[in-house]
């Protein structure tokens, strides 16, 4: 197939690598020129912009970093809807709000274009070993239609339903995890003061009501699980940013659609601050860090008021 | 073995069916006369106080509501510590703070009396059916002694580690599964109001890093699963006043250790905001209707400021 690939970054990159590895002709586009040259030097053909590269596909797939970049890659004036066929399929796999993805499906739909959106997880090494999940959020004849391309960059291909649930599916599981990460640490550092050793409790809580990813896969307590990043000084991992980006896509979203995510919202504040003390790079479990107690400043408190 | 058994309301009643028909001699004390009727037409024999129940027995088990409870059932001019014989072990199942029940236990040890919280999990019907969980804090060679006892009352017994760390582990399990479940709440409630299936979002969310026990073996929001509250309007299961205590126990202990607990604060605040609204008695899982969108009172909005 002719595939039209825009965004080429550390998710995109790799993912469009893989589609040029099972055969395909990619017309790929990025505003990081660096990007685009990598591909090239793989087989792509660099395009001049969004619009050129859709104008010559049998299908668009897009993976950028917000929602204004997606509401200008496919809306602009060299964006795609300007220059893409009738009838071709778009697939969006940018993390974004699904009320913008369901604004520009619906955009496409009246150019005539059935539209897709179908964010990933996974990560990078998801997206380089071809293993990530797609989470798609599509009219059922478009979903079986592009199945087997996104079987070419994932692994799992779920249908979420309509244009915007894909979106809807991926800031809702990651408002979940985020909460519960968070939980964790309180629960974690809690014991601990406590006295309860943290792998004695993780151990009851991992076979009781409390269990979770964040508690029996991914702990965020140093010395309780090997091979996560509480383990490597929370290098690696999906970073405290990336978080704080999901959280505020779902508590936005909750926002526009007026449902309360208290807990959501404050866990959003809560990774917000984590960011601004400086923790943005770290992997997200390192918020127990901001959550623990500290040495105290020496001296007596005092009170003068 | 002479057993003194104190407290037997909904938990410790069972609980000390149990140990009759494992053929033990019980002693019973309780505020309320029926539940010593009750007892004592089984087989036990009625005592006028915790100090006498004590006072010819070679264990003292008690199930009590609460912390002030404890204190005066052990510490009290006829309590358990007044009565006893010293070297008696001593069991405390009541679900209380951890700084209560290490005080308590202190006392005892200068008394001569080696003591366990051993608060448990499974509710009534685990009660009944003698399939409790024990999260026991004892000095290990006090655990090793009144395991096979606690076997004859439940199937899991875990020791959590020295006086104390028993009802650690159960506060620290609870506040993560009382955050957990508004986490679900919120998400789910989020996701329908996006346009996803219910059903679809659980799935999903079971088979990613959002995964947890109030997601895949409780789910709060109606039509997901069967045989949870959800399914029978939220009749049954664990009541929202007892998940509003166990997060003031938790809270405070938290507050005690200075150790932040920014979640479990909020949601300790949610479940007495629903409680308050009088679904005390429901399940915990309701409170996913404290935070659905309902049908809005009539009228436009006005700003007369």
């Amino acid at each position: 197939m002719n595939v039209a690939f825009i965004g080429l970054g550390n998710m995109g990159g790799p993912m469009a690598r893989n589609l040029l590895k099972a055969g395909h002709s990619l017309a790929v586009f990025d505003v990081v020129q660096r990007n685009v040259d990598t591909l090239v030097a793989l087989g792509a053909t660099a395009a001049v912009s969004a619009k050129a590269a859709a104008a010559r596909s049998d299908v668009v797939i897009t993976m950028l970093p917000s929602s204004p970049h997606v509401r200008s890659v496919y809306l602009g004036d060299e964006g795609v809807l300007a220059g893409v066929l009738r009838g071709v399929p778009l697939i969006d796999s940018s993390t974004i709000d699904p009320h913008t993805a369901r604004d520009v499906a619906t955009a496409a739909r009246a150019r005539g274009n059935p539209m897709a959106d179908a964010p990933v997880s996974g990560g990078t090494g998801g997206a380089e070993s071809g293993t990530l999940t797609f989470m798609v959020g599509a009219e059922a004849t478009l979903f079986e239609r592009i199945r087997p391309l996104l079987a070419q960059m994932g692994r799992n291909i779920v249908h979420c339903g309509t244009p915007g649930t894909g979106q809807a599916a991926k800031i809702c599981n990651n408002m979940l995890l985020g909460i519960s990460m968070i939980g964790v640490a309180e629960t974690m550092n809690l014991g601990a003061s406590l006295g309860i050793d943290p792998k004695v409790l993780a151990g009851i809580i991992n076979t009781s009501s409390g269990r979770c990813w964040s508690s029996d896969t991914y702990n965020p307590y140093p010395g309780v699980m090997d091979g996560v990043p509480a383990a490597q000084g929370y290098r690696g991992g999906f970073a405290t940013e990336l978080m704080l980006k999901d959280l505020g896509l779902a508590t936005d979203a909750a926002r526009q659609a007026k449902q309360p995510v208290a807990l959501g919202a404050l866990a959003h504040q809560l990774y917000q601050l984590w960011s601004a003390q400086g923790a943005g790079a770290q992997d997200f479990s390192s918020v127990i860090n901001l959550l623990k107690q500290h040495e105290a400043t020496p001296g007596t408190p005092h009170d003068r008021l």
